[in-house]
């Protein structure tokens, strides 16, 4: 558990303070919003275990107690619920827009990302440096409630099918999935989607939520930060590429093939995907949660994910001794979304749809700090100033 | 001048780095790219000063040597010139999407965050991880190239008017201007213009370069760095909004009310735009330039201004002691700007335009480095974990 000592702030002296590469370890600001215990293997979104939540609550409540700090009661729930469902409509010039941006943009998150940008202007959304904190709240409420529509509605059209209207009267899960596929989600599968989505809604000051609060600190609207986001969490070395994992798994097929092509990638160097993460030295606790959520489910696959998954463990802890790499939250995340019938390729732009609520949050509490994020470098070039030779 | 002594980047610890809000002062990597010198009032792109490039060189020359290190000969200016002249041109669909953009989002920079978003999805950009270092510096290219005709594109379709398709045989900074007009520019203005370009390609780590950076460290695409760069230029807090500093002279009017309008401003407690940087202690060197480039077009307008920036600085001297308020690149951007013709909704365009180049070198430079960007934070809220009440 986090200490309650918070060291102070230090004040920018006369010459650079050198940091790690990468910012790693180095606290860039104050937060509320939650922490990764890196060393422990637990994260909390405010003062709730995040796992908990994803095994209690709906994204909804996870999502107002992210906004607003607190956890609702029943009322303020089917409040929160009615006005965050009524968001969902996109506005019929950004919908007519999508059939060309599905046309050139195939990859999701390209997609999204144009999307996203287009339905911001659109709407008119505001510099945060503009607003108060409830028009703020209301610009950040409507992202979030629109990257799900606009994302199924491009995956459609990108497959040939019109898209499906939002629902109102379906939670932020069932309406998710009911919007990729127009029939109602059996319960439990929507039930499953979302702990998923509650789990990955934040996780620290990885590079897409550190996108998103630079951005806001410029003063820029909630679309600008988000859009940012968006472009980091496509990075193929931000995590959260379920698919991935599912990949692997089809590609070993058997569980006698499993050894071969453990060894053949370790030996290759070849990263194995699902396993490893840059701040757990323990089990992720997201996958803990979401293999108890797949075994529920069932079924073979499974089965086979979990000798795959022993066999992994097993087999690293003897060729990479040392190297504490265990299983993360892609290797099942992948297995249940499967199991809840979601095309592969929306596994990454559904882990786009919980983050963007925990992208939004930050956003917002940047925005209360009102200093530009603005660092510096150290120079290791060739000394200045050299004559400009002519261009002759 | 910068010391060459390069003090060693520290590992990460057991317990985070707290360091200055903001990142002020923290030199979060190593670059070659060039620095800022706030104390001395001076600025460089790799060993040269910018503003004796800006005096010496065409925007074409500055690209080459930001994204390769080295200024061209005749020779490989020629060669580098034609081959960004040919990348202007963008794809019919997305030419064709563009009245839908221009119609949703009136403000230039969400169009173009918008375009762009498109544009290199449409284009098949791929991640910066992906690829070696050609396709890099070719993907890099065509976003540079295509960001002045998607802006001028912008521009016209929201005036109800055709854009105009680029010439590959003007220079950038007149072709910048012809794509506007239809009309060859002056070579007074193309030059005055590309003085200014130059000059605001690159200036440290500011916040929209870092976006652009952090979103790098992920291995993006190259479209999905600048997006992001966009978006944070977007913010109010970050600099480069030259209208602001013309809108201040349209509402002095006349020489009689400088005094009462700028002292009205400063017992509001309102920021005089166009006076006052985050980094320089001096003259901002880029205003210097400017203005001399603004006299040598010559008019009444820069009379007035001169008039105006030296009361403006007389009464900050008086009202404000040891504040060290000077003239911002703003103030006489704006000036320039006006007095070659360009309207003033493409005064900031303007800027993205020139610094789109440099978020570009820095993209390029952060993609060899492979190392993600993922801070932390100081967690101060309540002591996790505490239950989680059941929603009841």
């Amino acid at each position: 558990m986090p200490s309650t000592v918070v060291p102070p702030r230090p004040q920018p002296g006369p010459g650079p303070i050198v940091v790690p590469a990468g910012l790693a370890g180095v606290a860039v600001t104050e937060t509320t919003i939650g922490h990764v215990l890196g060393v422990e293997g637990f994260y909390h979104y405010r003062q709730y275990s995040a796992v908990d939540l994803a095994q209690a609550r709906p994204v909804e409540d996870v999502w107002h107690l992210l906004f607003t700090g607190d956890l609702p009661d029943r009322a303020r729930h089917e409040e929160f619920t009615a006005r965050v469902a009524a968001l969902r409509q996109i506005p019929d010039d950004v919908l007519a827009a999508l059939p060309a941006i599905a046309a050139a943009a195939p990859a999701p998150l390209d997609g999204l990302r144009t999307a996203l940008s287009l339905a911001g202007a659109a709407q008119g959304l505001r510099p945060l440096w503009d607003l108060d904190e409830p028009a703020r709240l209301r610009d950040a409420l409507l992202v979030c409630a629109q990257v799900p529509t606009l994302l199924t509605a491009l995956y459609r059209l990108g497959q040939g099918l019109e898209p499906i209207p939002p629902r109102d009267d379906l939670s932020y899960a069932a309406n998710y999935l009911f919007m990729l596929t127009g029939a109602e989600p059996r319960p439990e599968h929507a039930r499953a989607i979302e702990r998923y989505l509650v789990s990955t809604i934040d996780h620290g000051f990885n590079a897409s939520t550190f996108t998103a609060r630079v951005i806001a600190s410029t003063g820029a609207d909630v679309a600008a930060c988000v859009v940012g986001g968006i472009g980091a969490l496509s990075g193929p070395l931000h995590g959260g590429a379920p698919s991935r994992a599912l990949d692997a798994l089809d590609a070993i097929g058997t569980p006698d093939r499993i050894d071969a092509w453990v060894r053949d990638r370790i030996e290759h160097g070849d990263r194995i995907m699902g396993f490893g993460h840059p701040v757990y030295r323990t089990e992720d606790p997201r996958s803990r949660m979401l293999r108890a959520t797949a075994e529920e489910l069932g079924g073979d696959l499974v089965a086979f994910a979990v000798q795959v998954e022993r066999r992994v463990l097993d087999l690293l802890a003897e060729l990479k001794p040392g190297r504490e790499l265990h299983t993360n939250v892609e290797f099942y995340a992948g297995v249940v979304m499967e199991l809840v019938g979601l095309p592969r390729a929306m596994f990454t732009p559904t882990f786009a749809s919980s983050r963007v609520i925990g992208w939004c949050a930050h956003v917002l509490e940047q925005a209360r700090d009102r200093k530009i994020i603005r660092p510096d470098a150290t120079y290791v070039g060739p000394p200045p100033p050299q004559p400009v030779p002519p261009l002759g």
